[in-house]
């Protein structure tokens, strides 16, 4: 049985240059990418907001997969979050050249009446304040993820951590979780974090993969059972890395939303989808190859990967 | 049945300053630290140099062993190799104060006649031209393996490209991989360097792991079968990175000597033994921690590896 997926994030029009190309007004956005990525294995419930100038086109893309855009707000004679950045050589990072945050500056996301039983919420990156009042309108879920960035860290540290306390998992990236946790190693950073609060933290290392890192059972310290460090599938295809954490996520969570179990094994698999979605997401520019894949290539790079780890 | 194996590199006094501690005078180099990980899996057989200060209870550590030191050249008023260095933060990258080549720095390596039917050799980072100079001296070995810098990838470009000819594998850190191919798609810098004559590269990425290219077999394109990405063991105890290297290639080829296969599977569950025996070589200082390490530790720590990349 499928379990019920809000997502509640951004949505943008990017416009950005790599080494392998240039696009502009792509669609983009945490939560298009998130929900895309989750749509090959769980219908997708998403709440975003755009301007009038949302081309109808745009929302065709989110409603020909299994997204319900009903959460889907328009601010009339608003304009549409933008975002322009690049990459230079091995585009480990954005170098994020504007941000016009426009109607999503005053985003205060609702959710629809219908969708506040969802069993699963992923609140993409975006004020824990906002991300709180998510948490506020939905009743008792089997499992909140939320993301967050430096932003929230440096400047909204305390609503941070109160969020903290009512999340299962946390997804952020290493240079993230070392400031958030005050703590260079990353198992210690995380274990710092799940002190406040997550059974689990997903630390994301771009090109070098994802540590999972979950809560200690019974058997103390022993790190099988309890951390799962995976590598990023290897491509020689890297293109555009717009979108491979929300596209990480989005796979992790649509996995786990389809299969309705959460234990540590079950985790570990859904990050291996996670990390095979995202390898697809960086082979092209914006939604491209993601949203052209057939879930026999979800499959079958998976089957890949696992043969991969194989010893 | 195990096969000979020959490594050749350096010996160091190293002293060396971490967040977690200072050392001075330690046993260090290459050589040292690649045998006593190796030795865990088939006895040594160690080309070296030394000078007069080079004491006798140093010798005997390796002697301990399974290290046979008849090829440790001691050099009559001459200096042991000293190295200064330190590491800061997240200890990925040593700052090096002071270097003294001394002894090493004249280096000829001379292989003792009941050696060169040797069937392993590990050539441990040193001048291209000395590495060289070893593969004269053995007869048709089953596997060679090279170690190189990015000193030599500047100055000696063509004496390496020459050795690259005549090793059946290549180890090597991230960043040289890419001087050396001038390609930052990993992937795409090992084919580079598959070109020029190794059978397989594997490329260091010290806290993320490493990443195994072999040659295509007829299955064409497919990433199974010629590329393995394997991350570093997890660990919360990280104190000393020196000799983490040395460590994994001596672990890897400690198991391909016992072994006696090398084809692709066998190189996949090499690099594991390696990443477990770097795994713990960084836990203390010098070789205090594999060098007191018993056999039940590592095949522990490999299942419990094994473990966390079943999914």
């Amino acid at each position: 049985m499928t379990n019920s997926l809000l997502v509640v994030g951004s949505i943008a029009f990017d416009t950005l240059r790599t080494p392998f190309g240039e696009v502009a007004d792509e669609l983009g956005g945490s939560a298009t990418y998130f929900s895309t990525a989750a749509s090959f294995f769980a219908p997708v419930r998403l709440v975003g907001v755009v301007g009038d100038d949302f081309p109808p086109a745009f929302r065709q893309v989110l409603e020909s997969r299994r997204i319900d855009t009903a959460g889907l707000q328009v601010v009339s004679g608003g304009k549409t979050f933008r975002w322009r950045g690049s990459y230079q050589g091995a585009m480990n990072e954005a170098t994020t050249e504007e941000v016009q945050l426009n109607v999503f500056g005053d985003f205060r996301p609702t959710i629809p009446a219908a969708w506040r039983d969802s069993r699963l919420v992923f609140l993409a990156n975006g004020s824990p304040v906002t991300q709180g009042s998510v948490l506020d309108q939905v009743a008792r879920p089997d499992l909140v993820v939320a993301d967050t960035m430096n932003l929230w860290i440096e400047t909204q540290r305390d609503a941070l951590l109160a969020l903290l306390a009512r999340v299962d998992g946390l997804v952020l990236n290493d240079g993230e979780a070392r400031m958030l946790a005050d703590e260079v190693n990353l198992i210690l950073a995380a274990r710092r974090i799940l002190e406040w609060g997550p059974k689990f933290v997903v630390i994301k290392k771009g090109e070098h993969g994802a540590l999972l890192v979950a809560r200690r059972d019974a058997a103390g310290d022993a790190p099988a059972g309890s951390i799962a460090p995976l590598p990023a599938y290897p491509t020689t295809a890297a293109r555009d890395p717009t979108g491979a954490g929300d596209s990480f996520a989005g796979g992790m969570m649509g996995y786990l939303a389809r299969q309705g179990e959460y234990d540590f094994p079950h985790l570990v698999r859904a990050m291996a989808y996670g990390t095979v979605l995202a390898s697809f997401a960086i082979e092209d520019f914006g939604l491209r190859r993601v949203g052209a894949l057939a879930i026999d290539e979800i499959e079958h790079r998976l089957f890949a990967y696992h043969d991969m780890l194989a010893f």
